[in-house]
């Protein structure tokens, strides 16, 4: 067997290791009673383990060195380039640092959740501190090992290969625009009158029901996969059992509706990607940046959208209020319940408009945290001057500021601009499939989604890892990531007039 | 580290690898899309072949020869029997053989599967042949490692250290008890009125929540554990998150409820494990003769007792028929109806006085068939045989006969005894408790399970595989397994006025 045979045949197993760990965190987020959780803890550390084990192993090194020599078709090429990027995170650090990160981490989780509950920063900040000086020293090693800056090596994790180069210009031109059309969106908003609100209860069964609906319409294969409730809503599992959760509030079903929309198309994504590459790196997911398009696409861009609601309205009143006449039903109210802007303090909270404002603030503080340009001390007085530049208003206190979000507290710096990347890859993305194929709006409006599937899969699910995240949008829009597209998408939807 | 030492951070990584089968394999019965079969399939194999690597590692021996020269406690030394036992059973046969069985097994199911459905025993038998010779060859090897008969090295698998020496004279006393007895009591049976079968619907909702019900009662700690609907039940999980499934019948509730009984007896034998042997393998349940004492005790000898329903018939009234008088539930009828006993051809629907019959029956079969003195050509002739000696009737068809039970078309020989071993362990158990604890009985009958739950957890439980199973039962009860204990519980239920 030759050196790329034999480190397919090691990925096989590592990944499917990894499938393993995945199962047994989707039941721990579902099923598990309570009292399972030590003993869970220690069954998913034992298999990381072992998959850690498999990637540091010193052979590996010299099998990608002598499978560089080797005839290659493109696919294996690009799943060798996968293998080396899997290899050199797994490698670059050493593992002293990794274990002090991993235990800072941890504490830093685990104070930072009774500090927010306290509303008390100066708690946290030690903590903080240290998680963020352990985080920027393996950086700055896997950035030498990657042969980028150790900020990009942050991102590569999240969305391999994107830097921030290529985020820079982008949030630069959305910085120059969103404050001044936030404006003009609620000017033009106060101006008609406020949409009318539904009232609850909206029965648990009743939105179940209405999502595992749209979750057919859309095209998730119930043969393939589940829809579960957990705290927080996720989407995992693998290409041949995709895993959903929501949860529900009884008093306001839009959030699980569109939120199961917004899994849905996560979901699409695993289900689309090529399964006789499902064991290798190249098979994966191209990347979160990627990935959020395709949630944000079936949520933001199509479910949102006048075009959908044409559709769907009559099944939520149908599901919530059959019979009814009443206008809060009809698709112009959904449409405008569904398109609200609003300042706010919290960004899952946010809408579709200041969402990107919330992202480009935590983009811009993490890069002066790594860099070391930002104390941790400074970081609450930074962030309410940013919250008030760029959405508009101030928190008046920082578990409501800079203390809300798990992503830093966990490690996870250079994850937050996928989120704007990915909403601004969906309005491209779907703005040029409508435009390749005509028939794909008369469907959406009419509940029949085959046509758009078949644009996302050709375009996105089936090309997986094979192209990097650039190329995947260049390929399927004819150009790079352009913000004027984004731009004329919110123009278009929150300001019709102009 | 000592060699010692060192084996239990083998063992424990082993362990937690099982765990993690054990959740994908409940995942797989319980939750999973059927899709995600072969998926799931490779991810189970993945983790199996990790743990079959980390027991064949030649490192082991030397480590296992080391140990035995260290001081060691009592645990520690019955720990090291439990490693040297799993090595003995995962080194003892050449690889090729392992995977010979393996695919003969695989494909004697199969054949099996559609043999059944066609009562077609001619298109099984080669299959069942080619895997009984290989299961043969097998057994001889690990009967040499192990130190005795190929047919005890098969037992050994299920229930460590039992062998046909302890079984032979066991069996041959209830095969003489049997046969007379049975006709004594359908004899008697037919001399009193018929009880009343309450008729159905009983909704699957209320069944659930009875179920529960009794669960709690008998001890069952949903913190630390789940109920769920599987197609076949089965009781699995860790220590502090046993999983237990049922089936629902709505044309009849016993079933279910008895059911869930018997696998909750198996989840406090799990849930009663010492958590600080968690990981070793003398923290494991000591063998299935054991385990199945544990559901029969609470199945057969208690919740089936007149004193249990003396609690439980009002309750199910009260889930069925709330409100009603009527005679069928009285405590009187529920009793008649749970110690019913009739000539059956499948085991699975006998009753407590046939089934030892049914087991009896299998296991002097399948000694034959290992030994090589009974032909498979000649078992359907033999199994009619046996059926009409030993329960009194003859099966119309080989599908109703010789190919009923899944245990030895997927390989599992040496099984079968440990269904009456259990239930007579069981019936012996039961006794030595009440006779050691007077306030056993009255808690069952008002439903407080404590007294009993302590005992079993001193007794059985907390001694996990510290013992051997002959020990065991004799530390509880004063003396070996002995058949006119079992004996005197049969007469004494089914024959009450003699």
């Amino acid at each position: 067997m030759n050196a790329y045979k034999q480190l397919e045949k090691r990925f096989e197993r590592l990944s499917k290791i990894e499938e393993a760990i995945g199962v047994l965190g989707w039941d721990r987020a579902t099923m598990m009673p309570e009292g399972g959780a030590a003993g869970r803890a220690e069954q998913i550390a034992t298999l990381s383990v072992l998959a850690h084990e498999g990637l540091t192993d010193p052979a590996l090194a010299d099998l990608l060195e002598q499978a560089a020599d080797i005839e290659l078709s493109e696919w294996q090429q690009a799943n060798l380039g996968e293998m080396r990027r899997d290899w050199v995170h797994a490698n670059a650090l050493p593992s002293d640092l990794v274990e002090a990160t991993s235990r800072a981490v941890s504490e830093c989780e685990t104070v930072w959740m009774q500090a927010r509950a306290e509303d008390d920063f100066a708690k946290l900040a030690p903590y903080l501190k240290r998680q963020i000086d352990l985080i920027r020293e393996g950086a700055v090693a896997k950035g030498e090992a990657l042969g980028c800056s150790a900020y990009d090596a942050l991102l590569d994790q999240f969305d391999p290969g994107m830097s921030a180069a290529t985020i820079d210009p982008i949030f630069e031109e959305l910085v120059a625009f969103l404050p001044g059309f936030i404006d003009e969106v609620l000017a033009h908003q106060a101006s008609a009158p406020a949409p009318i609100q539904p009232q609850g209860p909206f029965p648990e069964a009743a939105q179940r029901e209405l999502s595992h609906s749209l979750m057919k319409t859309l095209g998730f294969d119930f043969n393939h996969g589940r829809l579960d409730t957990s705290a927080h809503a996720f989407c995992g599992g693998t290409t041949d059992d995709v895993r959903l959760t929501t949860n529900y509030d009884e008093q306001d079903f839009a959030r699980s509706i569109m939120g199961t929309i917004h899994e849905t198309g996560h979901a699409l994504y695993s289900m689309g990607l090529p399964t006789e590459w499902r064991y290798q790196p190249v098979g994966r997911a191209r990347g979160m940046s990627i990935h959020e398009s395709q949630s944000l696409l079936m949520e933001m861009q199509v479910c949102r959208s006048r075009d959908f609601l044409e559709y769907a309205a009559p099944m939520m009143r149908e599901a919530f209020a059959p019979g009814s006449d009443s206008a809060e039903w009809s698709v112009e109210n959904i449409f405008a319940l569904s398109t609200r802007v609003e300042r706010s303090l919290i960004r899952i909270d946010a809408d579709e408009v200041t969402y990107p404002a919330h992202v480009i603030l935590r983009y811009q503080l993490e890069r002066k945290l790594i860099g070391g340009e930002l104390s941790v001390e400074d970081l609450p007085q930074a962030w309410n001057t940013g919250m008030k530049e760029l959405v508009g208003i101030t928190p008046d206190s920082d578990r409501d500021g800079c203390m809300q979000d798990v992503h830093w507290m966990s490690g996870a710096f250079g994850y937050f601009p996928t989120y704007t990347l990915g909403a601004m890859t969906a309005a491209q993305l779907y703005a040029a499939a409508r435009e390749q194929d005509p028939t794909i709006v008369p469907g959406v409006k009419t509940g029949d989604f085959a046509p758009l599937r078949t644009w996302l899969r050709d375009n996105i699910h089936a090309k997986a890892s094979s192209k990097s995240t650039v190329e995947l949008v260049k390929e399927a829009t004819g150009k790079a990531l352009d913000v004027e597209v984004f731009k004329a998408h919110l123009r278009q939807r929150y300001l019709p007039s102009k």
